[in-house]
């Protein structure tokens, strides 16, 4: 998976999310940090009072468009000043959360501050559920800077940080005035981390746009133009905007969004996250088709262009020997199981998902005897 | 100001919350804990999975009550689990929530389960605030033990810890699901967290509800019946419902539970809260009079009439010397502040209030110099 870097700067896509009374616009394209400053000052509203620029600490130290960014924001509203958090993971803690609204203490911030986050997942979580506590609740805008991140955390308000029992245990539902994706943060993310995204942007394409999946077919190799990227994210943004829309918290149709995520988390978590979670995700986009065929749902074919697609654009597709007895056991104990079965989005054709049930003892005959 | 003991039981009042798509009760009155657990067990609902009952541990060291109402709840609901925290303010911190949630996290509970807060305000902004970070917000109710708690913590949503630049800066609003005031508790609650607690119903005498204020003159000398204690929080919680109802987030109608709490705040933070919160607020009702009367909106009677019955139970009115520069400095960064002025509750008649910015010059000219 590469971005062929060109000058060519792509069309600006806006995509609006509707939740509740609440809306908020996902702008996706190249823009130059005074565009990304304008749009944020816009959506932040004219009485704000303050603005933390929360940026991931690794970002901040690697990125040439960190310090322009915050510049431009400074030239548009008031008393912005930024923090540098812990690089990834490490920002996603309470005592993180807990240095960060002592900061935004200490810069003097009231209810009608905001919060910018600049950053990937990590740092988007963190800067959310800061922003959804401090006072009980500030103004919030996110600048995500890796795929996955515009793809997933652009849309859903979940926020969260990890205690040492699991991952994303404490957080809170707060939803961004604005998204701004910048698609020039993408040139210098690290290639593993693209191709770890583009699993997020497939599994859109299979839970329900075909032609997301069309675009890969066009850009065999994995050899995607910035065009091509800004039309993926952009549709699947659609995507889980539409999905989330729908079904503003847990439940009913948002769970679809879960394909590929039950085995995966199980992958992730038992690797010790060793595994990103787009790959984790891959493999078990991988072990839904691979159930959705033995239970006669899945088309043998579909789960076939699946592989195809997932190894074309360089993500891992090999489940042999991954889903161990200790894989099946954090299966057991997800999120998502409902009493002694688990809950599985499957796949019965591009677009066209099914909510399945299924038992620990099919889940275990299936997988331990695959393995 | 004593409760004198009887063995009459009260009658249980009822008072409803609205608060937009959710209502819940909270119960006032002498309960068994058979008859809590029995409340709480129907306002949680069937399908709670499993409940989380956080003590305030120097309740739980003190009071006989706690164990019984505990196994009560043992025989009514699921996979019940019992957490001492630390007593009062020392559990109001993140730290303190990393380790409740945590706790929450090693009893395997899920998005299903409940957090009970047994305790007084700390106890209840605690797990209040567990309750709405972990897993994103499980469900809460609330067992307040302490007067203050009963009056003002029943209603409202707001939940908060503190953090080394303030105190309640971190939080969220999370409405529970029932509150039980079994006013048993009060029976060993010491005589001046008692008073402190009558400071906020004298308050919602004077804002709304003058038949708060006749209760007060019908027991001279601070010596209040069980009844009269079961009345005067029934009122003060209806007070608050309704306020809270016309106005679930801040601002509007709801800022005129404020009374009392601009300079009350400044002079208990000022104080390092060697002043108890009531107390304070005691203080700043007189200050709100005052400055009412010197602004010709508080008849000079009314301003007499609060400091009788402030003296009356126990509370202190002598402003003489309190209100220093450093507590006007308090004053001036209040969060109520709006520009250069500060917001104030006036009162014009018990029950009828008015809204006034009031300048900074001008509120130090009123108390730099009376002090």
């Amino acid at each position: 998976m590469t971005i062929t870097a060109t000058t060519t700067t792509t069309a600006t896509t806006t995509v609006g999310v509707e939740l509740g009374e609440r809306r908020y616009d996902v702008h996706i394209g190249n823009f130059s940090p005074d565009a990304v400053a304008e749009t944020l000052a816009r959506a932040l509203g004219g009485d704000v009072t303050g603005v933390g620029v929360l940026v991931d600490g690794e970002l901040g130290r690697r990125s040439p468009r960190v310090a322009p960014l915050v510049d431009a924001l400074r030239a548009r509203l008031p008393r912005v000043a930024r923090l540098d958090l812990p690089g990834g993971e490490a920002s996603k803690n309470l005592a993180e959360i807990g240095r960060t609204t002592q900061w935004l203490a200490e810069q003097g911030y009231d209810r009608r501050a905001a919060v910018i986050g600049v950053g990937g997942g990590a740092a988007g979580d963190h800067s959310g559920f800061a922003a959804a506590v401090y006072l009980r609740g500030v103004r919030f805008a996110l600048c995500p800077t890796t795929l996955l991140a515009m793809v997933d955390a652009s849309v859903g308000g979940k926020t969260a940080v990890d205690l040492p029992a699991g991952k994303n245990l404490v957080g809170a539902f707060h939803q961004p005035r604005a998204v701004v994706a910048e698609l020039g943060f993408l040139q210098t993310l690290p290639a593993r981390e693209l191709r770890a995204g583009i699993a997020e942007v497939i599994k859109c394409g299979f839970i329900a746009d075909p032609a997301l999946l069309a675009i890969f077919d066009a850009h065999p190799g994995g050899r995607l133009s910035d065009q091509a990227i800004a039309a993926l994210v952009a549709g699947a943004v659609r995507v889980k905007a539409a999905v989330v829309a729908e079904d503003e918290l847990e439940g009913g149709r948002r769970a679809i969004l879960n394909f590929g995520h039950t085995i995966g988390h199980a992958l992730e978590a038992e690797s010790a996250y060793a595994l990103l979670h787009g790959e984790a995700v891959s493999l078990g986009m991988i072990a839904a088709m691979s159930l959705g065929v033995a239970r006669g749902i899945t088309p043998p074919a579909l789960a076939e262009r699946a592989r195809a697609l997932l190894a074309d654009a360089g993500l891992p597709v090999d489940l042999d020997g991954r889903v161990t007895p200790a894989v099946m056991a954090r299966v057991g104990v997800d999120k998502k199981r409902a009493g002694k079965a688990v809950r599985f989005v499957l796949c019965a054709a591009a677009g066209d998902t099914r909510i399945c049930d299924v038992g620990l003892d099919e889940l275990r005959a299936h997988f331990l005897q695959s393995a």
